[in-house]
């Protein structure tokens, strides 16, 4: 007998008849003769809700325990919902089934309460439950601190649960969403985007962390870290009048090597959730940028690129960075505060910008990536503001108004139609 | 310092502002130098709302082990909510205060799910955290098995809980309502009707089963096992500018030592929750009763009140019982498919009755309680049908048409307006 966790988000979880389509596909994994558990979000907008109340209850009062522990009570009873509902529309099928709290495993994490993150899931009772037949529905989003009170993993936090719980039983995951799997870029902007079989650890959380939203970064992280292979697949397939599921599809998330057909893209994003702020003749002095960058990060905003250049004003440069556009305005008025101590003659803030990124481990062994897509964007008049790179992955930010003839452009040019 | 619990209902946790409402309640007797616990029940409507939904999801399949754990899992959630949402609320005001869950003080069940009777509550951690001025919010109708598994009390079950607690840190409870105490009858029949200012446990108890819906039976009787003094109150009471509670009024429930001035009626109480069933021509042997009340025991029919009479068919009598209005239609069908087992000639169901009862523990030392009852209603021309007695109270049967006319007529003869 094979373990397996499959994983059912909040719009999986929406309604009963949702909760009974999640359960089918449970019943058929099940009768395919897998050990199965389950981990499920909250009802869809259930976690709003409970948000809403605990900010409408307010805010402590200042020397009162400021810590979010009552508002992880609160937040972590949807999953607990809908953990109860699938267990009970499971044992209405004929199976068993019982639901695993994050206190009754116990799911153990640190005291961060409202962004806790899993210290470790003795998985032997879990696994001994699962192996004997039944089937163990866990709430995702929530743990239990070492001191026996509730947390929750930070939004999105069920897709972690999913690959800490397959590690702790040390099995694969499926995780159920509302697209059938990772595309080689978004298929509203290139009709010709193709589902990629397979894709590595590396790529996925580089394509998560740049836009594409399938799944939350920690827990690609984390399945990278615990060998966990990952599948994404839709929540709409149906078993067919024999129990049985078809094909599943999907995209499988796993180790480079486990990829026969390399490919040297992977897959283009793009996001639009940037900022560019300029800083024009800022004094040439070797310690300014370091100055700027101080003040940033000590205000918790992360920068992503920079570009230096020089400026028409003797002895003075001009300093462009990038962050993301719900950081931009603190940042901007950050720089204005210091301008005096900085040094530097005028502000400008762009957020007309987007940042399109090629992604692909082949990059490592290829040359003419970088080349490849310069030309196909000299080619469509685009031109690009800065770049950053790593190891796998090319991004260029570009006026917003081509980001899409940007994504397209790019797609063509590595063949990614073809995969 | 003494220690005190208190409880609201759905209705004072309903929204935001009725749990602000309640915070400052309870950060009035806080002020006022109490170590104080709070059990909350869920907000108004949620309880119902997550039934339906467990009901939605389906009893489980023949053969699957079908207790109710996972509703229990469900619905217990609601309070866990209010509790946090209280918790919240409180620290907002300045005072230090934490939720404890069921399954964290523990409050130890057995295991029938969905009814559970609590075991123990070890109340050592708890008084601890009070004592040292942290304020407890204990969701209410919720506890945990020895096994470690989620359970409720039943409906109804915070009464319960904030007993359960109250006894654990050995304190009194006050029990905050959307009525402002007990009263002698109904003040919606009799606007005569006066606040009890005092009761005693066991008359408590009486006027609970009867049809005053003041508290849970339960936690009445709960009280009186461990001598919890119960306060019945209003939650619209407000703290004035100075956040000091207004005289709490109210109705003490405690043991009939501390009640100094005897009365001999306490109260005078109605239920139309009644069905009478009365078998006509029923064979006259002696077993022929037993037969009867036997085949309603087994089917968990409860039978309140029973009459024997002569019959106008030689050798046969004429048997009348009363049941709840809920199992009349089930007792009366059980009765027609025994018809020729039992040996009666005709059924008769009438659901057009009413059971008015006068309550006192000064009955015990005094004569004429029950010929002042009968003179009251024949002064008015209504005719009783059955009667049943206990020590300290009085129920006759009669027309659902004369019921208020009796309540009045009897809350006069006792004097009860003068209280």
């Amino acid at each position: 007998m094979t373990r397996l966790v499959l994983k059912f988000g909040g719009t999986s979880m929406g309604d009963l008849d949702r909760i009974r389509r999640a359960a089918r596909i449970v019943a058929a994994e099940y009768n395919a003769g897998r050990r199965v558990a389950v981990v499920v979000s909250a009802m869809a907008g259930k976690t709003n809700e409970l948000v809403a109340w605990t900010d409408g209850a307010g805010r402590p009062a200042q020397g009162i325990d400021p810590t979010d522990d009552e508002y992880d009570a609160v937040v972590a009873s949807g999953e607990q919902v809908t953990a109860g509902l699938l267990a009970l529309t499971l044992r209405n099928m004929g199976l068993r089934a019982r639901s695993w709290m994050g206190w009754q495993i116990p799911i153990i994490t640190d005291d961060q309460h409202g962004k806790a993150r899993i210290i470790d899931i003795p998985g032997e009772a879990l696994g001994l439950a699962v192996d004997g037949g039944e089937i163990a529905v866990v709430p995702g989003f929530q743990g239990v601190t070492a001191g026996g009170r509730i947390t929750t993993l930070g939004r999105g936090g069920s897709d972690t649960s999913a690959v800490a719980v397959a590690a702790a039983l040390n099995c694969p995951c499926d995780i159920y969403t509302d697209v059938d799997g990772v595309y080689t870029t978004d298929p509203r902007i290139e009709s010709r985007a193709r589902r990629l079989e397979r894709i590595s650890y590396e790529e996925m959380l580089e394509m998560a962390s740049l836009g594409a939203k399938v799944l939350q970064t920690r827990s690609v992280e984390l399945a990278m870290a615990k060998k966990v292979p990952l599948r994404v697949l839709s929540s709409f397939i149906e078993p067919d009048d024999q129990g049985v599921l078809p094909d599943k599809g999907g995209t499988l998330i796993c180790d480079e090597e486990e990829i026969v057909e390399k490919r040297i893209v992977s897959g283009v994003t793009m996001s639009r959730d940037e900022a560019r702020i300029t800083l024009l003749g800022l004094d040439d002095r070797t310690d300014a940028p370091a100055d700027v960058f101080t003040r940033l990060a000590e205000a918790g905003v992360n920068v992503d690129m920079i570009v230096q250049s020089q400026s028409r004003t003797e002895g003075a440069v001009n300093l462009t960075f990038t962050t993301g556009r719900r950081d931009a305005t603190r940042a901007a008025e950050l720089m204005r505060a210091a301008q005096t101590d900085i040094g530097f003659q005028e502000i400008r803030l762009d957020e007309d910008v987007a940042k399109v990124s090629v992604v692909g481990v082949g990059m490592r062994s290829h040359a003419g990536v970088a080349q490849t897509m310069f030309r196909a964007l000299a080619d469509k008049g685009i031109k690009f503001q800065a770049i950053s790179t790593s190891e796998i992955k090319i991004s260029v930010l570009i006026d917003a108004a081509y980001a899409e003839l940007a994504v397209r452009a790019l797609h063509s040019a590595y063949g990614l139609e073809a995969v």
